[in-house]
């Protein structure tokens, strides 16, 4: 058993990952810290926990000797943070994964651009990975620093990394629209975020400055073997979870649908998580809900020579606490579905 | 044109009050205030009020001059406040609509054992009278200061009113299990308001002691001439908007649904705002949405001898807002109906 | 392995099932059926299931051979259809679990007096077991024909029996005043549960005459040894899931809150799958969503003298297709929680 | 007043227009049609009518003869039908509003290949007028045939124009991602939109083929004086109402947030219904739901040279029947916002 470790379970993040490694049969949670919830079980900040096991685990503060028990930590804490605590629990043998944005980047000068604070351990950038075991199996095998994608360019990189990598896009700009439900906002009340006001809304934010597009582009440009640009809008749903990504990318070439099922085909063949779906089928954020799938399909437009790509997932899974679980699957030599087979639900 | 003030316009009882004072002919806000958000317009607090006349109004502190030039004041501030605001504005000859709790008593017993707190003006309770004009119209256009009902005692008293004068109702304990939007908890941010927390969830709150089960008891009471015993059990809905009362009497004799209809259309002959639905229709929270009106259906169960009321509102309409704004026709003598005429919404 | 089969698997509970079995370490699905799903595969008609080895189950006719491999029987059918199905499937040597209503009740007048049809097998509803483990637990142990309850008696009767069997409700109507969401009216599409019509609505159904009446009437009577009226009064949530039971019981005698807990934790000691729970705490839907849990809790009301139960639990699973599962556990003698221990859902 | 009839009053589109029409002070209903809703009520069939005078209006079948009273007709019926209409109707000297496709196009050739029907009436096409006041409001004033515009098409066009007409747009594909509540859907039950089914979902519909993709481009090509080229992706929000464009158009120069919005100012002052945002508002559907008014903000991205355009509006009214009533006001000379001043609601 993996000796685990939670740091900021309080936040949806840091509750999903109880959620998934409680069905896990090869980790143990060890520790699990809220400085504001301190003292209080996990039953009582997560009532879906009742009645559960992982429900009666003492919720501690993060400098608690529990920690030290740890062989894994996982680190749902807000960016800044990471970067102070993980150098010292690899020193000491350990692994991380972040499911924040300190270890995301290769350059602490472009994290530092969006992020607006000084990275506090630049040195480990160099060796953390990305995790996106889709497109970096390899050297997550082998890492002890991850760093957990975002859950927009999870949706995003997985929709458009068989088109970049066969070079079936052209010069241009690259136009992601993304949805996403509002736990990706966090656990903390906002005025905007009140149930009433929330409720029947629809709305952008963040244009033209959000800042996992840096995120998607340095991992697009990875794959594509050139800068791609991308403009990067999201949007909020009136749902709890559930993300969609629709991708418009300037064609390289003509092509036909059943051509780009058959590429995405190929490209994820053999992967458990990504299911490209055929005609006439599309894919939606129902789909994949409280699963660590991602659903994409693509489609030709031959009036304008774009190729539309949609891309579903869970935020809160394969877009934040499933990968990561995966990721750990990778770090151990687990079986990479251990723990995240279970199907979706319905209605 | 009346000349009403808005003291705690910020609120969601506030804003609702402009919505229909906005389109209502005989009536002007000449002030709004709000300590917090004094500075700004009304449509920066309320995105619906942009491109309205009304949203142009600017929000001004409570002790604001402008108020000297209103006849008419509107309080929609926490229960406490309007007891010590009233008294001087009366003193200057105008009138007053509390849409909080302090004038909805006879007794400062009554309301200072619920609410915890001292009554800073029992003196006026006398003359304050209960705004709910179906059954108090006439004393309500002869007053100068109205306690506006609670959303919970409107639904509920209109759907007992027909039974308990007609001697309908048997002695023991009624049993009111209501549900409310999460609008009528108000506009702070919450913890359980939240709206991914809230989402997809219903739950009861306030069991056994919430704040209007005395004001359904004293009104239900002066009704049928003898003590009513309420059980009263709140839930909340994970809608915005729309009230809904399931309640429960012990019938006095056996009855047919159709002589309860009839019951109630000679009860509520010539109310513009009360609607007692024929079998087989029954309320729903949608029928009402932003409308004055109240849905009421009741039922006859022979294996239990139990009458079944249901009573359908907007909580914020007739549960609140426009029940005040009807208050006001009475007040100065429009017609009833002024300014609340409009259709409800599909879908 | 149990090799199962499923009758009726393109409804909601017949999807439940493969949900809950796809992860059960001790069954197999060895035939589902579906006469207008015919042909199709599993994940065509849920697409929750698209990327799991269920998914890619052939839907086939309910006279495919495949069913004559199946030792466990699962009915998802309307009511009518199990009473002709289960006699020749248990002359065959199988168990079947009815998820209907054929096998709820003892006698075969009150069941066609409410369900208005003639019962194919009355002659097997001496044998047959109600599938409420909490109350029956060792003949179903014994069983091979079970009649698996509805969702409001289970979560009726988990909330009331603790009361019922100390005695402590006096006679007198006892009210149960019940919220589901709209997965329990079913998958046909109908133009009152059409998307927009239910949506930001709350409405009660089935006044005075909902066929769950009888069932919890007979279970209630036969805990508390005498004779139990109860008026059960249904709304519907615009929720997908979610079932509420707001309880209303005459008390024998005055009880604290704590004495009222400490009664449902002696009754439910053991328990896994219920969950009384102690002040402040109270149930909700969304603490039990996608769980075979129910949580509940009892308030006593001095003002009125009576008690006042909360009852939630998740329809689709500990009000249908996870209590089958549970039950299965039984017939099979597996560990009781097989299948159904994993956590719930947060956010 | 003038004397109107609704031609399929009973789909959503035709309930909306009676809700507008309600409370319009210079117009009467004078028939309302529905072939399966014959002989019922208004208020049978929107419960939101009941307590309203319109809702005591009959539905009659479309020949009933209380059409010859009318001097306008909206025609709320499926593409086809209002080509068959329009011509009997305009030959006895009435006026059409066609709240339906069959007016919108200059070219029958056109309308019959995206709409796969031969147009009934294609002499009508050149005096028919594209009814987008914005853009026609001299042509409509004279006209006697009005093609009342799609909700998406008038979302995108009124979020284009301004820039189309000022030369800001270069050549390429221009990108219109849209989202709208399944009101638009209409209001036959479909197993997609079954309540359970869409509850939690969101999805693309329509991929590539849309058939409001010609009525943009010809549109947009006439504002631009050249043709302009769309991909036009709409999909689905778990909402009732509500439609919210994002539009992606490549930039002829550089440009400030405060320089476009001063374009949009310039080219909207005096527009009653279209709201262009200041930094740092963004449009958003709640702000606009039940209102005519439609929220417009662009940006521009100096990383990509794209602009980005924010449009929202309420599909039901400015996407349809309030843009109607806006039609009719103009036709006969009202004041253009008359009915139509309502503010939004909110929560």
């Amino acid at each position: 058993m993996v000796k685990a470790g939670i740091i900021g379970v309080n936040g949806y993040t840091g509750g999903e990952l109880v959620r998934l490694l409680a069905g896990h049969p090869r980790v143990e949670i060890v520790a699990a810290s809220s400085r504001s919830q301190a003292g209080r079980r996990l039953a009582e900040i997560f009532p879906s926990l009742r009645g559960v096991a992982a429900g009666d685990l003492p919720v501690v503060p993060p400098e608690d000797p529990a920690f030290s028990g740890c062989e894994l930590l996982f680190l749902c804490t807000p960016h800044g943070v990471a970067a102070r605590l993980a150098p010292e629990f690899l020193r000491r043998g350990g692994k991380v994964i972040d499911l924040g944005a300190d270890f995301r980047f290769r350059s602490a000068e472009l994290y530092e651009q969006w992020y607006k604070v000084t990275h506090a351990a630049p040195s480990l950038l160099a060796e953390a990975v990305y995790g996106l075991p889709e497109l970096h199996r390899e050297e997550i095998k082998k890492a002890r620093l991850v760093g957990n994608p975002g859950c927009y360019p999870t949706a995003t990189l997985l929709g458009m990394a068989p088109l970049l990598k066969a070079g079936l896009v052209k010069e241009g700009p690259v136009i992601i629209d993304a949805k996403s439900g509002v736990s990706g906002a966090g656990r903390t009340p906002r005025d905007d975020l009140h149930y009433a006001e929330m409720y029947g809304d629809f709305r952008a934010y963040g244009l033209t400055g959000h800042r996992h597009t840096p995120e998607i582009e340095e991992e697009a440009g990875r794959v594509a073997g050139r800068e791609v640009r991308v403009i990067f809008t999201p949007h909020l749903l009136p749902v709890s979870r559930g993300l969609f990504a629709t991708i418009y990318l300037p064609a390289a070439r003509s092509l036909s649908n059943a051509e780009l099922f058959e590429i995405y085909q190929d490209f994820y063949t053999g992967e458990p998580f990504v299911l490209p779906l055929p005609e006439p089928f599309l894919p939606q954020t129902k789909g994949v809900l409280f699963t660590n799938r991602c659903q994409v399909a693509a489609r030709f437009d031959p009036r304008t020579g774009q190729i539309i790509v949609l891309s579903a997932l869970d935020n809160m899974v394969k877009g934040a606490a499933g990968q990561a679980v995966q990721n750990m699957n990778l770090l151990y030599g687990f079986d990479e579905t251990l723990g995240l087979e279970t199907p979706g639900i319905w209605p």
